[in-house]
């Protein structure tokens, strides 16, 4: 699944309009999730649900406006910057936390909101010019960032800040880092310093109607999916804190709470997380989160593994207090000159509430660096998950043909995604999907972050590729696979294009680097053939992917980011391997496997360090009409053959019966 | 020639212990030169000369530390800091600013000299340990950088400055950068602030036998040449300082100064440059150089283009001047609040007369960017002057062989070297070597930086690789090439080197990538064959070049280092592609060609962006007997084959009269 840039990094992707919001009965509880970036507002749409639609109408903000702007006076403050993000930094947001959207009515997954006593103005990029006109009122102005002669919300906020005006924010909603460029920009603007305003004025606008926090219950995640215990991780990442002499770790981000203490939870769709803290010290391990979404078994495993549990909201008042006795044994005897730790994606708040830069240390996480290094538990439910989902996909894909050239069926992009989802359901350990199908037919594949909408999108076309990207989470394993298909005749521009990046996929996969490569620098291996025809593609070429965690996991990556230069590969790291080709107004081309980095068996070992490289653990055929055979070294074919060959003999079983999906599978991978 | 790593970095490459320094009567004035970072002493030969050995001895250093000594207690300093640079961050120095040579007796190109009242060390890195311990008296702790549990440099400052005392430095010798870094690492030791001492205290010492300032003449290079008149520069530049809103650039990097103003100097070996300062402002243009190096040519040259000529010692006090003034208006009515601009290479001393941070910011150069992309008269020049430089390559070797081979002749590596120089003396428009050459046999090969010592270097093996990586200086161009061969029959293993290095060299040159990719992420095209057996070259890929100017020259580069992601290539760059396998102790194989950045067509041009290759111009015939061409796949012979026939037919007019060299670029030359 293609990993979209935050509004800072201005993406230069194509997405399609939201023109309706489909929201469906499911088991679960809540109705809807919104995502706070990149993507849009969607529908949680596990199993069966039903479907509501939420028009992409204007919503008058006249009221809401008001009231915040009487709070704003209450207050002292002049601008208010309403960001998108939840305290966490997650990629997704929970209903609760889409303040942006509520005060805007623009429900694009990226902006910002800033509003003044007489203007109000919505900042997005060019995903969303076009949804950001329909849906703001008369009271905003649109801010379209990344045009020539648009000022950044940030510039916008600094000019109506000139003449020392008070710009506030709330600290949980952004990071120091950012939070110290804008408050530089404000005051070279003539405005005085960034406002911390504790407690959200946008919340206390929303009352009663804002959503509840999600509540939903916690799972202990077993040692036999996890490969480590709870004492184990928290005695290496004591270890860790110990060799940078710090006075502990104050860990903010979700997912690496979920890993850390091997729980799961359900507060944020798609990405089995549940909010809390915890403070990790040579000493203790605390967990804030509600009880009341621990049962006895956690409580007690909890228990056992000496961590002890606090209110989610005791988290600043224990930073504070935390930060005081640090105070005191600094100024004392000794003179200890300790900090605490926090990640650089760690909010603005608890970097105040820990005493700010003489106190706390921000680095990238210690937690993310030992989560994206997978342990051969995890490495071994990868593969095993992988075989499953690969089965559910290629069932999809057989019945899809089968449907549509045989059958001569009518099915449209979101009943394909129903269908391939209730094939997933089918296999054990599933849990849920990881991330919304892109299930896109023709031109719709062109659209990298293209959703399908219920009711209003496309029929698959049996004369057009179709490009699936989709993936769920196992107990054993999150999944992410893109295959583009065709039914029907392609023609030579297409199959030249998939041909040349199957090429890069390949030649990616095939890499051969000495331990300390970075996924910066194998980058171009994956677009070296398109680029020699004057193609490319504009996004990056991999990313990390967490185990029954979230589908979009850092440190790593592969591609032009400058952050993915800076961290090198590790065996143990599982990353996707995704280059493609889109042609506006056409057709799309993508081809995704998840690969793990593993230490390889060269001829020499010049240097004494060890050469690393892939090992795929995706088994779903490639599309053999849509391959130039002609255009693949001997090389490539041999692998092609290997790899086909692994995938029929890993899935045939689960067809044993099936003749439809037999016959596909056999026909997709003989040998060229 | 491979650009090695200052100290800072700590190439892991291996270097000969330097045995004996060739003094040599020249045609110029100095009898010798050093290079401040990252090589050695070094004998300046051009054309012919005669050799005195400098013997690899112990200097008695008691006179002068004590000396040094009572100068930093008048001066209150307890800890003096004497760094290998000089004023203008040159790659290699002129003798009179051997500061670190003449106080600790090791002559090796990299290192830092830190002496307090009771103390004396001398940091190096692994290169140097051997010739280090040879060379310090027991006055000298020696400081083996990079080793485990070995503080650096840096770190062992900060021990000494322990209790409050005082640590001081040239502030001409290290950048602001270095000494903010310094600094807080001496505060955090519990040290007082770095202090900046003007008037170098090593040079009190030296005395009358310091070796007097280079004062050679300057030449005013042509139009013809150089293809822009200073005015066009001065007139670009000034739109760049607008842009940026400056007061103005001041210049302190020698390559970009010569650049800027069209004139080239001597004062530093195999460098074109003369010791200078410039400032531009948007009116003014004055150079700060020794009048006495100006002949009437260059002075009236200079006025006539608007540029005022100052003595280069009053650069400081100017600068001083400049910022009184700009301070005064900073400070008065409208409050103007420009600052001036300084290049993130330029020294502390600089940083400190124009204002420091207040008044100052440090940029990459906008000189360097433009110097950089080279215009369509420089272009050509490198095509030309790589043609004659490849025809002496190519008689070179042709004589070497017939030398070896029919004659039995014994010729040692500086007698091949000596005999390469005089062939490119013989062509048009050679000024002299770029650098010294690296003229290597058989395991003398694997040495990177290997320089082969008149006397006592080894004798040119025809049954061994031998490596030759040179270049020069012409009117129009600086070249650099480097070509491994073999004489008699290589074994398996160096044809398979050969052939992977070739592999790498080539896909480089075919590599097609869209405006914006970078010299990083190139990198791994060039290692990707030696990777998939396990092998790999402790060097960058490429450097840039300058057009009769520094052979290595920022700010473009292939390879690893994380300024290379910052840069991408344009069309006009200048840049070696020379990927290496080196086998200690047993051969060596390095292959270089000097490629040009350029626009290329492509069949596709997605993203309404140029696409851009690589053109070659160093015309030498790679070594036929150590290709395995059934390693290499059919474009790779297809390119080979019209390389082939291009040097040919660029280079054969050379040879009419003489068989025996005809006779081997035939054979070299002709299709796979």
């Amino acid at each position: 699944m293609r990993y979209t840039s935050p509004l800072s990094t201005l993406s230069m992707t194509p997405r399609i309009a939201l023109s309706s919001i489909s929201v469906i009965p499911k088991l679960g509880s809540r109705l809807w999730n919104v995502r706070a970036s990149p993507t849009i507002l969607r529908p949680i749409f596990r199993f069966q649900s039903t479907v509501v639609a939420i028009k992409m109408e204007k919503v008058d903000t006249t009221a809401r406006l008001s009231k915040l702007r009487e709070l704003m006076k209450e207050r002292e403050v002049d601008v208010y910057i309403i960001p998108s993000e939840d305290s966490h930094a997650s990629e997704y947001i929970a209903p609760a936390d889409a303040r942006r959207a509520f005060i805007s009515g623009f429900t694009g997954s990226a902006g910002c909101a800033v509003v003044t006593h007489e203007k109000a103005a919505l900042a997005t990029d060019g995903r969303y010019f076009n949804q950001a006109s329909q849906q703001l009122d008369s009271n905003w102005i649109l801010l379209k960032q990344g045009l020539l002669d648009v000022p950044t919300w940030q510039e916008w906020s600094a000019d109506q800040a000139a003449g020392g005006k008070v710009v506030a924010v709330d600290p949980t909603l952004l990071t120091s880092g950012a939070a110290k460029k804008l408050s530089e920009k404000i005051k070279k603007g003539g405005g005085k310093e960034l406002a911390a305003v504790e407690g959200n004025l946008v919340d206390i606008v929303w009352g009663e109607d804002r959503p509840p926090q999600p509540e939903e219950p916690i799972i202990v995640l077993g040692e036999k999916f996890t490969g480590k215990d709870v004492k184990t991780k928290l005695s290496e990442l004591r270890t860790e804190l110990k060799k940078k002499k710090s006075l502990g770790f104050v860990v903010s981000m979700l997912d690496e709470i979920a890993w850390l203490f091997n729980l799961r939870g359900n507060d944020i769709p798609y990405n089995p997380v549940f909010f809390s803290y915890a403070i990790i010290t040579a000493d203790d391990a605390t967990l804030y989160v509600n009880s009341s979404k621990l049962g006895a078994e956690c409580q007690s495993y909890l228990e056992e593994n000496g961590v002890s549990i606090k209110p989610y909201k005791d988290i600043f008042n224990d930073a504070s207090a935390l930060r005081e006795s640090a105070e005191a044994r600094k100024n004392g005897e000794g003179g200890e000159n300790k900090k605490f730790l926090i990640s650089n994606k760690a909010s603005w708040a608890l970097k105040r509430a820990l005493g700010g830069d003489g106190m706390v240390e921000e680095i990238r996480s210690p937690i993310g660096d030992s989560k994206a290094v997978k342990n051969e538990t995890e490495l071994e439910g990868m593969r095993q998950c992988h075989i499953r989902d690969g089965a559910a996909l290629i069932e999809f894909f057989a019945w899809l043909e089968d449907q549509l050239i045989v059958q001569k069926a009518t099915i449209d992009e979101v009943e394909a995604a129903d269908k391939l989802e209730s094939l997933r359901a089918k296999q054990k350990d599933f849990v849920g999907l990881s991330f919304p199908a892109i299930s896109s037919t023709g031109p719709n594949a062109a659209v990298i972050h293209y959703k399908p909408e219920r009711g209003s999108c496309s029929v698959v076309d049996p004369k057009a590729v179709y490009l699936c990207d989709s993936g769920a989470q196992y107990l054993d394993g999150t999944t992410d696979t893109t295959r583009t298909l065709h039914f029907g005749e392609p023609t030579d521009a297409e199959i030249e294009a998939y041909t040349l990046v199957l090429k890069g996929n390949i030649a990616l996969d095939r890499a051969v680097f000495p331990k300390g490569t970075t996924g910066f620098a194998l980058d171009s291996l994956a677009r070296q053939y398109l680029w020699q025809n004057g193609l490319d593609y504009r996004h990056g070429t991999g990313h990390g992917v967490g185990s029954y965690l979230n589908v979009h996991e850092g440190p790593i990556g592969i591609g032009t980011r400058v952050q993915y230069s800076e961290v090198s590969l590790s065996p143990g790291n599982v990353i996707s391997d995704e280059p493609g080709y889109y042609e506006d107004g056409s057709f799309g081309i993508r081809i995704e496997n998840i690969v793990m980095v593993k230490e390889v068996n060269t001829k020499y070992k010049f240097g004494d360090k060890p050469y690393l490289g892939f090992e795929h653990v995706t088994m779903v055929p490639y599309c053999r009409k849509l391959i130039d055979s002609k255009r693949l070294t001997d090389a490539e074919k041999e692998w092609l053959n290997d790899y086909h060959a692994d995938i029929w003999n890993k899935t045939k079983g689960y067809f044993e019966n099936d003749e439809v999906t037999t016959a596909w599978l056999k026909r997709e991978t003989q040998s060229f």
